[in-house]
């Protein structure tokens, strides 16, 4: 039972948890932090949040736990101001969709003053974002990546992942490095796809949007994510990113290799091998 | 009303057309052709199909409507012999993804003997494939393409349309060329990112997989499509499909150029426009 959570970004994922922290009773009492006011009254006039701040020292002051959802720079710049303003048997975690960066940040004020501090990254997100479209069932059943280092306090990883677990998520553990490769791998490369694609009918055939059919909306659904949240991922996990387009590049070629030398059986078997590789995900 | 009509390849799309029209009470006898007759007991055990051939000439006999429905390659092979087979007076469309070989091969038998062929494409394909998967509503609310020339004879225009209709589809008309320029856009450069973002996933960061969230398997759903029909469509719609990727390669690097520079404003403006192209699609 947590007697203050404080959570710093009321948007889908913030609002998400405190929707789930409440439903199933997990915090006595939930604080709201933001930036806007304005945008914090849905959630306390919901009553899924007991109180709300928009100064992050006094509302994360007392708290036992602080998750920050934010977007992953706010998050890193606002990391030192809860790290003063929390007692040291607090738990704080964020959840960013980038680690390497707010792991650093942390180990460095670690090395001032102990905290238990474990990053998290869950994958529940989506498209959309906000308030309105959070859900206390946003984790049931969804993948919590949390990321300890050997510095990292092993009271953090075990009290934020029983936070996750209570909030009805499975939870792995990464190193932030591989972390940071494997949602560049899974998550900001096929945005980045996504956002080509969308981008290179408009290059190529403008008029063909007016045909797109499941096939097309399906693979560039995620080509209309928030800009300014993926502007910060982009630019936090930019060599991860770039190093993750250098194969997707490569597996371009060799398709376009085989479709330029009318390759059929190599197109074939290639496409069978693809295929399996995709229906192997659960 | 249709008297006889014959369907070559009952797979997805040419079983949902036999069940469509049979629930619509369109054709009077619906024949079913194809290459492996135990494939065809199926629907003709479920009565969506009276009989059944596994020789073309023989199944289009006396047919007044034919649909090709086998892949692009097996359709343009299959035609001169329903040309030959078939009353003067038939109506021939195929089903194929790609227009400009068979409207080609139709043109240059029109000039021996004159026929009523357009061909359609419709918008309403699945990534899984044959009988077993067919749907009665399949066309229901989708879009069909009619690509007819300069050649093609009105009464084919206007009797495979009002078939298409009669299944429930809307639909357009464009040229083969802008045809095959469209779906290289909207569908076969989308199916060529998806099976490289499985495959970079796979050179870059094998492990991610595991991690794959519901944005992955959006994006690389169209991945699992069937390898001997894409062989097939990459090589009819090799030019197309490469013009189309000259493109889908200037978007990436626009974007990657942006990320090494650490330009944020040009990041967020970019992401903005195409998130709004993107929701631009009713």
């Amino acid at each position: 039972m947590i007697e203050r959570l404080a959570i710093v970004g009321v948007g889908l994922l913030g609002g998400s948890i405190a929707l789930a922290a409440r439903a199933g009773g997990l915090a006595r009492e939930i604080v709201g932090v933001g930036r806007d006011r304005q945008r914090l009254e849905a959630p306390l006039r919901a009553g899924v949040v007991d109180r709300i701040s928009i100064d992050v020292g006094a509302g994360v002051e007392g708290a036992d736990c602080v998750v920050l959802a934010a977007t992953v720079s706010a998050n890193e710049h606002l990391l030192e101001a809860i790290w003063r303003g929390v007692p040291a048997s607090a738990l704080v975690t964020d959840v960013g969709s980038t680690k390497r960066g707010i792991v650093a940040v942390a180990e460095r004020l670690a090395a001032g003053r102990s905290l238990g501090f474990v990053g998290s990254h869950p994958m529940a997100g989506s498209e959309k974002s906000g308030w309105q479209v959070a859900r206390a069932d946003l984790f049931r059943g969804a993948t919590v990546i949390v990321t300890p280092t050997d510095a990292t306090e092993p009271r953090a990883v075990k009290g934020i992942t029983a936070l996750w677990e209570a909030l009805g998520a499975r939870v792995s553990a990464l190193d932030p490095e591989t972390h940071d490769r494997t949602v560049a791998a899974i998550s900001h490369l096929p945005h980045v796809a996504a956002w080509a694609l969308v981008d290179a009918v408009g290059r190529f055939e403008p008029g063909a949007l007016a045909f797109a059919a499941r096939g097309f909306r399906d693979t560039t659904r995620i080509a209309a994510a928030d800009p300014p949240m993926w502007r910060d991922v982009l630019l936090a996990n930019a060599d991860a990113v770039r190093a993750s387009l250098v194969a997707f590049r490569a597996a371009l070629d060799e398709l376009e290799r085989l479709i330029a030398a009318g390759d059929a059986a190599g197109i074939e078997a290639l496409l069978a091998r693809l295929k399996s590789a995709r229906e192997g995900l659960a």
